[in-house]
C-alpha cells in the first residue's frame, strides 16, 4: 500500500474531499497552515493500494491544480475603484507525495 | 524506528491517549476529520522502535476496535418514540498503518 | 526526496516558521497535541531534497533545542511567596525524524 499525501488551498479543500468520497476513496483531512506563500491550506492523507494511486493523484490535479481566474480587484482605500475591470489571478494548486507503508490494520 | 499512525473515532481518543500515557508510548494527537463513514476521528502518530510495535497495535486494539452497542433509539420527530426497545449498533475501530523511520533525534 | 517531521513545544512554533521562511523552505504546520510530558506542541512536515536535510535539522535545533531559562515563581496558593529568587526550568526540544518520499508533484 501507499500513503497520498496532498496539500491544498483552503478553498480547494471540500470540493476535493467530495470528490474522494464519490470515487469511495477514504481521506483523512488535517487541519494545517503555512507554506510561505499559501497561508491557508488543507492536507489529506490516503492510505491506498499502488493499483489506485494514479487515480488518487488524478483526483488531485482535477480539483485543485493551479488555474487562472478572473477577479474585479477589490475598490482603493480612498473609495475609488482601482481599475474598472477583472483582472487574471492565479490560484489552488496542490503539493502531493507518496509513500510507502509497511503495514496495514483495520480493527 | 517505526512510525504507527493510528485513525480512531473521537470517542474513543481519550481513552487511547490515556492508555499510551500509562505505557509510557509517546504519542502525538492531530485533529483531523472525515473519511467517508466517519466524521469525527482523530488521529495518532507514535514514533517508536520496532520492538513495541506490536504493543502499541495491541492497546489501539484494545481500546478502539468495532464493538457493539446498546442504544436506546432517539425520540422521533412527531414526539413518539420510534421503539420503546434499545437497538445494538456498532461504534469504534481503527485504522492502521506503520511507515519506517530512517533516521531520528532529540534536540 | 525526504520528509522531515519536527514536533516542537507550541512557545517555539512562530519563531521556527519564521526561520522556515527566511531560508525558503516550504514547512507545513499541523496543530498537534499530546505527548505525555509536552501538553502544547505543534507539529511540522517538511518535503524537502536530500542535500538540505542537514539545513533543515540545523534549523530545528537552533529555534526549538532544550535550553534553561529562569522563571520567577508564581505566588502561593496562600498569596505568600513561594520563593524570592528566580529558578531554572527547562523549556523548549523537538523530536524529529525522517521518512523517504517516493515520488512528488506539484500540480
Ligand atoms: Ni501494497
Ligand atoms: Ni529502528
Ligand atoms: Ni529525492
Amino acid at each position: 500500500m501507499k500513503l497520498v499525501n496532498a496539500i491544498v488551498q483552503d478553498k480547494d479543500a471540500t470540493k476535493l474531499a467530495n470528490a474522494f468520497v464519490k470515487a469511495k476513496i477514504q481521506a483523512t483531512r488535517l487541519a494545517t497552515s503555512g507554506g510561505f506563500l499559501r497561508s491557508g491550506n488543507t492536507t489529506f492523507i490516503i492510505a491506498i493500494d499502488e493499483e489506485r494511486v494514479e487515480e488518487v493523484l488524478q483526483i488531485i490535479k482535477d480539483v485543485s491544480q493551479k488555474r487562472k481566474q478572473f477577479m474585479v480587484p477589490p475598490i482603493g482605500v480612498e473609495g475609488e475603484r482601482t481599475g474598472a475591470f477583472p483582472v487574471e489571478i492565479e490560484v489552488g494548486g496542490a503539493t502531493v507525495f507518496t509513500q510507502t507503508i509497511d503495514d496495514f490494520y483495520q480493527f
